[in-house]
């Protein structure tokens, strides 16, 4: 797959329909990319790749580099990467991330109906990060733990914002992953802002492909009727 | 792409926004695939790609050969194809679609949540076809030219079930365009049954490429808020 282009394996609504005991083996997902993020097996935890490194976060507050060798046992249920290659990259400070998509409206003002894959790296303050604790994700309102760094901390966010028309597939809207610099926490970006100015690199995107899960019995049973709600209250 | 994968251009919801002044080159198009379907500039008509042959269905009920050489400037502003091989082949007989995606359903018991390719050839009867007459697909419904043949007629269908949770990108459910043996006449189906037993090929497809419209303002300016029983009525 060349750079800056999406793939993404399994859909959102199929998780949320708790398809999660089964997933592609992450040195084959790695293949396709080195930036980005996902789930692991019966979601324990939440996964974010960078630099082509990937992590396991888990609600037990630890962070666990994972083997993405063909020898290893992980498995991504769902996964969305990129070959990333920022084509942008601009310093700002923003509130929260309606004015972080602010900024990036001003780079990439024809984006509304494309993917952007995006990097931030910087010191963040209130940042508060969900990690599932290894259950169907509908049940993740009710059993995820959440945490909320007290101090600024320096770390890097990698995720994607999707078109609206995606709903059900992906994750329409923002979806991003945080990790501390030294790689110790991280988890699911449930709001944030910044310390000063931060580094935002991104790339627009316009070719997506999509992996379905195959001898998956869970997947071809599943009633993928996208839940746009519970994915807003879930992922948003 | 390797075979029985799917190849798309553009998403249906850009297409009934009135998308269709821009497209990708049909040379770009064939090198996807050989079996397809999609619409022409201005929506001038339904294509049909068969044995990677692409050929141009009229509303004045004509159809032409289209050259897919380079040189070619014929565009699709919305196409799906894929290299097709079928996986199964059964001979049946059926009475409306329904019927069709019955026996389809019993060669691949577990393809709901996945993409079918599909392909049939036989002698049809009282197949009506609709031909685009080259405006916006969300006023198809007026101006469109239906054709209902009148005597058995052989031929061959080409296309796609798509899944519900494409609704919007892709034409959720069966998209099937029709072409008489002799290459002379055809369009996108409404409603056909068979006179006798016909061959139906169909392959089940688990990974989609998906490429939207770069440097089409009218793409990046679209709502694309995916009017579903506007897709429903028009591609029905």
């Amino acid at each position: 797959m060349a750079v800056n282009e999406v793939f993404q394996y399994s859909i959102i609504s199929a998780l949320m329909d708790g398809v999660a005991s089964e997933g592609l083996p992450v040195s084959e997902l790695i293949s396709h990319g080195d930036h980005g993020l996902g789930t692991f097996r019966y979601m324990v935890g939440e996964m974010i790749i960078l630099d082509g490194k990937l992590y396991q976060m888990k609600s037990d507050n630890t962070v666990t580099p994972v083997d993405t060798s063909p020898a290893s046992e992980a498995v991504a249920p769902f996964a969305m990467v990129t070959r990333f290659r920022p084509t942008a990259t601009i310093k700002a400070a923003f509130g929260n991330k309606k004015e972080l998509f602010e900024h990036l409206s001003k780079v990439f003002p024809d984006s509304r109906n494309f993917f952007l894959a995006i990097r931030i790296e910087g010191v963040f303050k209130g940042i508060t990060v969900r990690t599932a604790g290894g259950q169907r994700l509908v049940e993740v309102g009710k059993h995820q733990a959440s945490h909320t760094f007290e101090e600024p901390v320096r770390g890097a966010v990698i995720g994607f914002r999707s078109p609206e028309y995606t709903m059900g597939i992906s994750v329409a809207g923002d979806h991003l992953h945080f990790i501390t610099e030294d790689r110790t926490q991280g988890g699911h970006i449930l709001s944030f802002r910044t310390d000063g100015e931060v580094e935002i690199g991104a790339a627009q995107i316009a070719k997506w492909h999509l992996e379905l899960p195959t001898n998956d019995p869970e997947f071809n049973k599943a009633r993928l009727e996208g839940d746009k709600e519970g994915i807003a209250a879930v992922e948003g």
